[in-house]
C-alpha cells in the first residue's frame, strides 16, 4: 500500500541523537553522544520514599485523571524555583506542566506558528528544537553568535527587515550545542527587542541549574514588559529525566492558550509522576542533590577540557563552557564530523556531528562533546581516540 | 500585548468536559459528567509494591530516557493482548507506546493530516478527537450510525465522491458517547472499504475491555489486508488513568512514521511509568482485576438504566449499553440540553451535553451519561433529579 501521510512528514529524519544512542547502549561504546545525565546520581531510594508516601496518603487521587494545568503544588515550586533562580516574578497560575520541555516546544508551535511562519534561532541550536518547529510547516533563520549569545545587531536586522517571523528561540545558559551563556547585556537588549518587534521569545533553560563557575544570571524574562518571553524549565538534567515532566511558564493569557492546546494533545501530564516529585520536594533538599551533581559533572568537565587541550591537534577548537553538559568542537572547514564519527565508531567512540544542528543545514565541521554521563577513566580513553582519529584526518 | 497566535487558536474552546470536571470536583456534586474510572478499585498496593521492585531491581535504567519506541515488555504485552482479545496478529514492534490514547489521535492527525483534509466520523463521535484532529486544519464529516455502527452505504457513497479523505476514526466498542458497539459485519465492511478506497482507518478501543454481557468481538483490524487500519489503545480503564501510558498499533512502516514524530513531539514516554505498569503484569493477574471492575461498573449501570427507567419522562429515549462507560440520552428536539444542565446544576448535578460531540454542531437536544464514578445511592439520587429536570421541560 502506498498510504497518503502528511506533506510534512516529506524529509522528516530520525533524530540522529536518538539513533546514535541505539549504537551507544552497548556497554563497550564509550559515549560522548546523547545529553544523559548520570545515572548513578538519580536519588533512587529517595524517589521510593517520596512514591510510597505518595500512593499511601492519597493513590485514588494519584493515580486519577487531573488537571491539564498541572498539580498546583509542583506549579507553585516551579514559579518560586524561577523567580529566585531567574529573576523572574511567577506565581503557580503562570506555570503549565508539560511533558518535559520537549512538548513546551511543540506546544509552542501548534500555539504560534502558521505555514510558512519564520522562527530565528542561534545557529547553531538544539536539534530537536528545530524539528519540533518545523512540524508545523515553519522556516528558519539562523542569527550568528559569538562567545556571549546572539550578534544583536543581526538579529534587529532581521527582525525589521522580515515579515512573518512569529517566534526567537534561544537557549542562554549552556547552550545546546556550543556550551556558550549569553551575557545580560544581550539578554536585556533581546528582551527589548521582542517588545519592540512585538514577537515573543522561547527562552528554554534545561541547563540553567548545572553552573560550574560564575554567577548565576537574570533569565531574558526578567527584563521582560512586554510578555513577550517565555521560559521552559525541566526536572531532567537536576532530578531524572525518565519522568519526563517539565514546565512552560509565561503570561496567564498566554498560558492559557497552551492549556487549550494540551488539552486537545494529551489532555494532561502523568498525575502520579508530578505527584512524586512534588513529594519528593517536599521531603528532601533538591539543592544539596544538585550540589552532588555538579560536583561530578564539573571533574568531569575539568577533565574533558585537560585532556582535549593535551590530546586534540592544534588545528581543533572548541568551547570551555561554565556549566551545563556540551562542549562545542570546531574542525578545520576541509574537514566532515560525519567522516571522523565513521572512524571513531569503528573504535567504539561516539559524538554527534554538529550538522544537524543548523536547520539551514552547510556546516558539516563540528561537533558536539557531552561529558555528563562517562567515568573518568573512559573520558580520557575516549578523547585521546578522538584525538588520534582527528590528527590522522589532519595530518594525514 | 496582542500576540500573534497562529490560525488554528481562533475558535479553539475549553473542553466542555474537562471545565465541568473542575465543577464536579466539588464533594457535593453528583457527576456523570467525566469518563472517570472509580478510583476506589485502583490497586494502589499492588502499584506501589511494583513501584518499590522496579526502583530496586534497575532504579537506573528507570529514571533515565529510553527509546521513543517505548519499553519493550510493555510494547509486547500490549501486542500480546490485542492478538487474544481482538483478533490481531501484532508483535512488539508493530506497536507505539503514546502518553494515553488522546496522544495517540494527536500524532494520527500530525502523521496524515494537511489543512483541508477530511475527517470521516461516527455522528456523534468523542469530542476530544475532534479537537484534537482540528489543531490540523482538516474538516469533518459525520456519518449517520444506528444501533450497530455507522451506515456503511452512507460511508462509501462519501468515500466515492469526497476528495482529500485521509482518515475514518471510529470507536466500535460501547463508543463515547453513545455507548453503541459495531456488529461484526459492519467491522468487516469497513475494512474492505479502508482498502478499497485506500483511507487509514483509525479504531479507538478504550472501552473495549469493559463488557458486562456478550462476546467479545474481533477488531477492524482483524479483517485487515491492506494495512490501513491502525488502531489505539489504553491502560486508562482498565488499570489507571493517572499514568497516561496507552499504545497504538499497525504497519511497521506506519509506526516508524509515528515513532519519528513522536520524537519531535515529546522525545518519548515516562520511563518509570511503563516500567511500573510492565511489573504489575508481570507481577499480577490484570484480568482478575479487570473482573473487579466489571463486577461493579455493571451493577452501576444496571442500577442507571433501571432508574432512568422508572424516572425519566416516557418522552426521554436513551441506550443499553452492553459495555464501556456512557450511555446517550435523546430528548424531544425543543429541548436544549445545555438548558436542562443549567437546572441540574442547580441542584449539584451535572452531565455533559450532547451539542460539542457533533463537530459539525446543530444538535443539541440530547446528552451522555457517565455512570462509572458514582456510588450507587448517588446515581438513584442523580437520575431522580435529572429526571425531574426533565419532567418540568416537558411538561412544563
Amino acid at each position: 500500500m502506498n498510504f497518503k501521510y502528511a506533506h510534512r512528514m516529506n524529509g522528516l529524519n530520525a533524530s540522529e541523537i536518538r539513533e546514535l544512542l541505539k549504537i551507544t547502549q552497548q556497554p563497550e561504546v564509550i559515549s560522548f553522544a546523547g545529553g544523559l545525565p548520570a545515572p548513578e546520581l538519580f536519588p533512587i531510594d529517595e524517589i521510593k520514599e517520596a512514591n510510597r508516601l505518595v500512593l499511601e496518603e492519597d493513590g485514588k487521587s494519584a493515580l486519577q485523571y487531573s488537571t491539564t494545568e498541572g498539580y498546583d503544588p509542583l506549579r507553585k515550586w516551579a514559579a518560586d524555583r524561577m523567580n529566585k533562580m531567574l529573576g523572574t516574578s511567577f506565581d503557580y497560575e503562570n506555570i503549565l506542566i508539560t511533558h518535559g520541555s520537549q512538548q513546551a516546544l511543540d506546544l509552542s508551535g501548534k500555539v504560534f506558528l502558521d505555514e510558512g511562519d519564520i522562527v530565528i534561532c542561534e545557529s547553531p541550536t538544539y536539534l530537536a528544537a528545530i524539528s519540533a518547529f518545523r512540524a508545523y510547516g515553519c522556516e528558519f533563520i539562523e542569527v550568528p553568535t559569538d562567545e556571549d549569545g546572539m550578534v544583536i545587531s543581526e538579529l534587529e536586522k532581521i527582525l525589521k527587515t522580515t515579515e512573518r517571523i512569529k517566534l526567537i528561540y534561544v537557549i542562554p545558559n549552556f547552550q545546546n550545542p556550543t556550551g556558550r551563556t549569553w551575557s545580560i547585556e544581550k539578554r536585556k537588549e533581546l528582551s527589548e527587542l521582542a517588545a519592540k518587534y512585538n514577537v515573543i521569545v522561547i527562552e528554554d533553560n534545561p541547563y540553567g541549574e548545572l553552573r560550574y563557575e560564575g554567577e548565576q544570571l537574570p533569565s531574558a524574562k526578567s527584563f521582560d514588559k512586554s510578555g513577550n518571553v517565555l521560559c521552559l524549565g525541566t526536572f531532567s538534567k537536576i532530578f531524572c529525566p525518565g519522568y519526563r515532566i517539565g514546565w512552560i511558564a509565561g503570561e496567564k493569557e498566554i498560558i492559557k492558550k497552551y492549556v487549550l492546546v494540551k488539552q486537545s494533545t494529551d489532555l494532561q501530564c502523568n498525575t502520579i509522576a508530578q505527584r512524586d516529585i512534588a513529594k519528593y520536594l517536599e521531603l528532601y533538599d533538591i539543592d544539596k542533590h544538585i550540589a552532588e551533581i555538579l560536583k561530578v559533572y564539573k571533574k568531569r568537565r575539568d577533565l574533558a577540557i585537560k585532556t582535549m587541550e593535551a590530546e586534540f591537534p592544534k588545528e581543533v577548537t572548541f568551547t570551555r563552557p561554565h556549566g551545563g553538559l556540551f562542549m562545542w568542537v570546531q574542525l578545520p572547514e576541509n574537514i566532515n564530523a560525519r567522516d571522523v564519527l565513521e572512524k571513531c565508531l569503528e573504535r567504539n567512540v561516539a559524538f554527534v556531528p554538529g550538522g544537524s544542528f543548523f536547520p539551514n543545514g552547510g556546516k558539516e565541521n563540528n561537533f558536539r562533546i557531552n561529558y555528563s554521563n562517562m567515568p573518568e577513566d573512559k573520558i580520557v580513553e575516549g578523547i585521546k581516540c578522538i584525538g588520534e582519529v582527528l590528527g590522522k584526518f589532519i595530518r594525514g
